[in-house]
Formats: structure tokens, sequence, C-alpha cells
């Protein structure tokens, strides 16, 4: 009944699994992303690397290109913001997940990042869609904010279908009555996700969330739920961040959270990607 | 405390005309857009043009590339359509209102539509709304699905500030938690975007509710909450079209409407923007 | 395959129409309830009926006691807020239309009530609603703020299941993710309930915007959309009001909408419930 | 800001714990509550009860009168399913959860419940909420299926302000727009919630997700997140259940389940409330 095919867990049975170098996005290990919101100086990207570095993470996440509802808040760095994630991910050997705008920016960024993000609010662009399918360098695929379960599977079938199969859907909340939080985070969808598909499924307590406070039980939440990972916004100064500080926790806290995110992946029988084995402090 | 300033009332209390060859959108008369969600055929969009022509409508709608939920369903004619909409305008002296769905296309659309169509999907793709800010043709910006007022104004503001003035806002239904229609109409949203803001504001009946029946009501309660016009999908045999023809009225509905629209019209001290005065059969 | 029998248009073909006296609802007139969102004291309620009643309107409405969603706001006069409805009942001749917060209230709203409302907070109350089926009252049964139409249809059957066919639905406005109005109107709910039930179906212009420039678009809009009638909170001094004075309108604001009703009434061949005829200042 | 006072946080530092006989709600111990959505048959709810006795369970659930969407569905056994719970409840030493549905039921339940539960559909039901106010029993709070945080704290409120402290909130789902599940469970409401009250929260996952197969994971979610405890519908049939029978698990299940929420529950310095310690088969 559902439409999509290629995506569907009763297409291929499988977990799949995105080989990135000597990492995997998929299997047994969960991969957690760190990084700011957006890139914006040369010393915030390179002192919030080498810290996520030394506490042993391996994908960086900022944004160059920033989508933001004003056109008056702070758009990004653009290009010299990929530049300085470039520099980053060879100083500190990070993998790089960026943010893609739009087709017309898809060749600038493919150039610097690892992983091709796509945001909420393109997630229905289906001609993108159709474009990021015919790259190869992994997707991902962050939910719409009001697209349900099966739009959202089926704009991955629209990548797929186009010729690219490493896609990873990020659950990121969805937009619902109550503006007690940014978002209301769709924890079960997470597991009903990796019910229905053979992708694998992260999440993004940060965005999901909306508050600094939230992303400890948001990530322990997710894990439980099934995620394949994490996406976390951490900030060397969130309170002088240029976009969403009080969503972002600080370094320490992030230094704080891994070894809880340890036990939370070994009680589904599943650990942590790191370089090294995070210790309680 | 909006953080649109240039679409704002407060910033230019006179409405803002768009002003299309001897044809005005904005103004007192209101304009009406018909057509079907989708080209088809060389005859469908002949044999539709030529009967809302003869109606007085000077105002075709219809989707060359079409943004669909599924990969699977019909995309559009893409090329072929946009050739065949630029026939109809040409034989039947019709201005060609369509759809672009993302940047890349921009050039290619351009040519063939005297609006510019941003689909609702695509609301939020701040890139390609700074790009359609640097055309000279009017853009119609429906709203998002779940983009709050000032979420679309702000959107507004993208193409504005980027030095396109000339915008038409258009509801087409949100997103709610009622499946009974395919959206829910936010009649009200035309009432207080006309209050916020002085750019036009038009409704989508057809695809706001997406239901036949509902098109006559909703045309009506659209004009008496003040709309400057709407846009209405029709079909010469909607029970074979390719997509969306169980909300597109038959031809003969759309000639038995008008007469009521121009009552509703007047009713609200405004008049329909025909060719010719509609006769109540 | 809906599972509502007695309430559906399949059922009884006929529209319902229900008889207070020499008045009707549901038949060719609408009817016009106006009054106060609480009744405050003896003096307010009495203007507010003497103007009324001199506007040819024959309903008021008006809460003895108010579900509040805070135990610290004003929770209405109760018994003597009930008494004096009954006063302003009984001098100027008019129906009263008020709420019923819960069945322990039943016994004594009833002996005050023309038409007993059952407000949206309470539509989903099933034994209270069964209690209703036993009452030879009309029953006025508000749209739950996140209700679908099929669930407020289902409360309407488990009224009329229990014995009373004296049923007006009232939409007042759902609950979405957008907050620039309190509620979001649903005009096409309008339509589409007269299509699928006999039962006549108002509208509350005041509470389903929540702001008082949106009442006089929104009644000539449900009135388009097919609305059997209208509830609005007027309100001889709405800036001084207990309760929702933003979403009152002022007496000579009701005065003047009056004639613009019966001008849009008449757009969809009916006319408004008045005892005199509304005229244009 | 918040209107609510003597619920928040601010007001009382200390978490409340809700003591009964020998056990507590709110303390370092989760409570765990099982049972049927309904009682259905003597031999049925002797059957769970003795199962979720013998697994340590101290709390049953089950419905006597039950709010159904449709008056045609099953409506509980009313006053025998009352007598069941007692006889149970005797027999088994298990504390009885079971829902009011309307002030009028008060008095009845109340002589056979430990726990007096306030479903979805009445949490903004105030008149009924006051009552609560003046007994002497722990209510459970569920929160309403489209009730912003602040409200569902307010209604707790109106029970505090009467004089009823023992007071359990319980999020069961709310209601977006995507229907993939029955609810969108709001994990992250859980610990906001914890943030903002002293009043212990604990979490539904049967309801809030309204699929089998989502128990688990949701289970492990709401613990992570900080929730005192869970309700969850087992059924010893599930298949044949008179209601809800998709979304309980079965006994094996249960059984299967406690020794993974004891893990969960140690993760965030906790642990469960059993008469025996849960043991992996």
């Amino acid at each position: 009944m559902a439409e999509y095919r290629l995506v569907a867990r009763s297409h291929k049975e499988d977990p799949t699994v995105i080989q990135l170098g000597d990492q995997s996005i998929g299997a047994q290990e969960l991969c957690i992303i760190a990084g700011p919101c957006a890139v914006e100086t040369e010393e915030q990207i390179f002192e919030i690397a080498k810290n996520i570095s030394e506490l042993g993470i391996k994908f960086i996440r900022g944004g160059a290109y920033k989508p933001r509802t004003s056109p008056y808040s702070f758009q990004g760095l653009k290009k010299e913001g990929l530049n300085l994630l470039g520099k980053v991910s060879r100083e500190f050997g990070l993998k790089v997940v960026t943010e893609v705008m739009d087709t017309s920016l898809l060749e600038q960024v493919y150039d610097y990042a690892d992983i091709l993000q796509v945001g909420s609010r393109n997630m229905m662009n289906y001609q993108f869609l159709k474009e990021l399918g015919k790259v190869n360098k992994p997707v991902l695929l962050k939910r719409g904010m009001s697209a349900t379960i099966e739009e959202w599977l089926l704009a991955a079938e629209y990548i797929m279908l186009n010729g690219n199969e490493q896609i990873i859907l990020c659950e990121r909340g969805i937009r619902t009555f109550d503006t007690s939080l940014r978002n209301t985070m769709d924890i079960a969808a997470i597991s009903l996700v990796k019910e229905l598909s053979h992708l694998p499924v992260i999440a993004d307590p940060s965005q999901g969330s909306g508050k600094r406070s939230m992303v400890r039980p948001m990530s322990l939440a997710s894990i439980a739920a099934g995620a394949d990972g994490l996406m976390i916004e951490v900030h060397n100064q969130p309170e002088e961040a240029l976009s969403d500080g009080f969503q972002s926790i600080y370094i320490h806290q992030l230094a704080e959270l891994l070894p809880h995110l340890q036990k939370q992946a070994e009680l589904v029988d599943r650990s942590i990607l790191l370089n090294k084995r995070p210790e309680i402090a």
C-alpha cells in the first residue's frame, strides 16, 4: 500500500550501511556528528573541531549556507565557510556534514562535504532530490517539519530511484500546536522508520527540541528508540553564537554526555563510534 | 516586532498593484486564474484554454513541472508542457501562471510564464527566493503547507529585498490534524495578511480544500474575506485527469460559478476581471 | 464507512429544523446569536441585551459558568449569572444560549437556558453527551478544538442516539501550528458538514478567530460557506471585558454588520432572522 | 510568566512523592502500571491480574467506563467492571488505576479506585477538576490530546488549588498532522515537565503510540527522558480485545520487557518498583 519501494524494508531486509573511509553509518556502531549550527569564524570552527576531535568524534557538522526564516538573520559565511570546513577536516581528520540549500549550490558544496545535508525546508524539493540521486556521496535527508513518515520515505525514494543509495534519514522534530519547545521531537518515528525501511536513521536532539537542557534526555531517548546516530549542536561559546545558541550545548557538556551515550548504546546492544572510549569524569 | 519590513502595510500603506499588460492584480478588480492542475496533452490544454477564454478569463494556470509526493506519479510534460502553454497563450491571449520547481529550472520556465509560481513545498527555499528577487516578472508565492503567517511574509521579504516587488501571495490550505479534507483552508489568513501587508493575496480553493464540491463555497468565502483573486483548477474531463482530478471542477461548473463570484465581489465593493460580464444561465 | 448514522444526511435527507417558539434554526432564515463572552454585571448584561434586542436580534449568548484555562481567571458569576440571563430574557424577549460545563450543573442551567451550549473542551465528554441526549431542549455542540469532522459528528450521534434530536453544530476554530490568530477557523468544515449531515451548523467568528477585526470577514465567509447562523461576541465596553474583550465587537459594529450579513445571506438564497430588517446607516 | 503556581518547581523544589500504602510514585523507584484497556470479563481480568502480579507488578489499570469515539463501540462493563477490579485488587494485592469519566461517576468510581484517572478528553473539564481537588485520593491526569504543556500544568493547578496535592501527570501522545501512528508521543514533554514542575510524570507508551511494536522502544525512551513510571496496556489475548488490542502487548512480552526497563532505569540512576527483581529469560 505504501508507495515507496526501494527504500522499504520489504525490498531489502538487510540494513543499509554507509561506508566513509574506515567509518560506517548504519552498522552496529552509532555515529556521533557534532559541531556548531553555523561556521562563524576560523577561530570558532578550529576550537570546536579540535575539541570534538579530542573527544574521539569523527564527524563535524556546520552550516556554511544557512536557511534562515528572516533575510535579516545571519545567512552563513558561504564559500568562506566551506573553505574553513575543508581546513578543519584536513587538520583534524574529521568528516564534514554540511547543508546544500539548492541545486545551484550543489557543485560548490560537493567539493567540501563528505555527507550532503538536505534541510527540513527542502525535503519536498523534488527536482533537487533528483539531482542528489545522481551524486556519489551520502545524503543526510532531514525530515520536513510537517512531513509524514510516508512523505519522508518517498523523498528518500526520489534520491534512490535516481541512483544514489547512500541515504541517511534524520529526525529533527516536527511542527505541532505546542510551542513550549521549538519542535516536537517524534521519537517514535525513529522506531517506526527502522521497521519500515532499511535506511539508517539518526536523530538531531538539538534542532528537535530547541533547548539545551533537552539535548541529553533526547539523545538517550533517541538511542533507546533505535537511532543509528546523533547529530548534536555544540559550540565553544553558545551564548555568543550567531544562530541557535540556545540549543547548542557546551563542549564540556558534550564530554560529559558521551559516556552516557555509550552506556545507552550498550543497553540496546550497540556501541558508539569514537576514536577512543569515553570516560566518566 | 514582526521581522518583515518591506512587505509590511506599515512600510507602504497603498496596496501593491501588479500590472501585466492591460491587466492588473491587486486593484479593484479580482483576477481569476483557471486551468488544469497539469498540462497533459495538446488537445486537453487547447480545449480548456478555449473554454476559459470564451468565459472571459484572462489567466491560465497549468503545471509543466509538477512536484509530486511520489516519484512514481506523473511528473508533468516538462519542456513540452511549457511549449504547449506558450501556444495557448498566443492563440487565446491568455497570461500564463506556471510553477518553477527549482533554481535550475528558472531560466527555462521564465521564457514561458507571465507569472512565476512558487509552490507550497518551496516556500522556504531561501536560495531560490533570492534568485526570484532578481527576476523582473511577478512571483506567485504559495503559502507553505505548515508556514505561519510570519514565515510566509518573511519569504516574500526575501524576494522583495532582492529587488522584485511584484509578489502575489496565495493561500492554498494548511496542514492540520484533520484529514477530512486534503488541506484546511485558512480563510482568516486572507483577511489577516491583507491587514499586515500591502501585497495582493489570492486564494486557491481547489488545492485548499481538495474536493470539487468545496470549490464554490470556498471561492465565495475567500472573496468575502478579502481575496484579490482566485486560482481555480478546471478540467475538460476531471475524471480522466492525470493529477488531482477530484479537486478540479468541470468547465460548465466554472461557467455557472462566475456570475456568483461577480455578485460576491460586488458585496465587498469589488468586481471580477473578465473580458465580459458573466451571465446567470 | 462513517460510523455515525442518525446524524448522517444519508439517514435523513431533509435538513433538521429546530423550533423555539416562533423562531427556528436550520430553516431558510439564518439565526444570529449575540452577546458577551461572560455575564459580568446586571448593568452590563442589561445594556447589551437592550441594544441587541433593538437591533432585532432574538438570541442572547453569555457565559455564567466559564471554562477558563487558568484557575486564576474570572470563572463566571455562576448562579447569579444565570439569574441575570433569566431576567434579560424576560425583559427583552430574548432566547438564552449558555454553556453547561458539566453533568453536575445540567439541572441548574437547564432552568435558564433555551439552548444548552456544550463547549469545545467538553465535546468528547461522552457521559455528559449521553445525559444531554435525555433532555428536551436544543443542544449547541461546539466542535472540539482538535476534533475531526468525524469525531464531531459522532459526538452529535451520542446525543441523538440517547433521544435528543435537537442539535445545532457550531464551528469555532481549530488548533493548528499557526498562532497568528487564536484559532484557525475551518470554514470548509461548515460546507462539508452540511453535506454530510442534516443538522444545522452555525459559526462562531469571535472564538474562531480571536480578533475583533476578523469578525466581519469571518461572518461573511461563514454565510458564504453555508452556515445556518452566527454566534457573535459583542460587548458594550470590550476593552473592559473580564474575558475575551479582544475578540468582542462593539455594539455599533454589530449594528453596522447586520445589513452586510443580510446581503450575504441573500447571495446564498437565505435571509437573516431578525425582528426587523437591518438598515445601512 | 507561567500562570501556574502551586504545581511549579519554583514553588516547591522537592519532587512530590505520592504514597500508597508501602508504595510510592515519584521517588527513586519507577512505578509500573499494567493491565488491559478495558475490563471485559471476570476470566480476562483475573488472568491478567494474576500474571502481572506474578511479575511483581503492583498497579493494575483497566477501564470500567470507557470514553469511546463512537457510541456504537464497547462502552465498558461499568459498575460490573468496577466490581471486578475490586475483586482482583483484593485477590492479588494490586492497586487499581481506573478512569472517572465525569463528575456524576466520581462517587461510584471512588470506592474502587486507588488512583483516579482523568482521561485525555476530560483534561479541560474544569468543573470536574475542581471536584477532584476535593478528593483525598491521587489523581492521574492524562495530558489532553491537544493540550499545551502550560494548559496541562494549569489543569493540575485546578486540582491542587482545590486541595488535592496528589497528582500524577501522564504523557499519552498528542495529536499532530502525522497519522502513521495513532498519536505522536511527546517524549521531550516528559523532560520539560520534570523541569517545570515538582509533580511526578509517567508515560503511556501504548496509547502514546497506538502500536504494539512501539511499546518497548517508547518505554525505554520515556525512562531515558526522566519518566517516573509507565502505564502499559497488556492483554492475555490482544487479538480478541474489545478495544485497542493492536496497542496491547502480550503478557510474555511484558515479562521480557521488565528486565530491560530495569536496566534502563539504572542508566538514569533509578530502579523499577516491583515485588521482585525481573530476570532476563
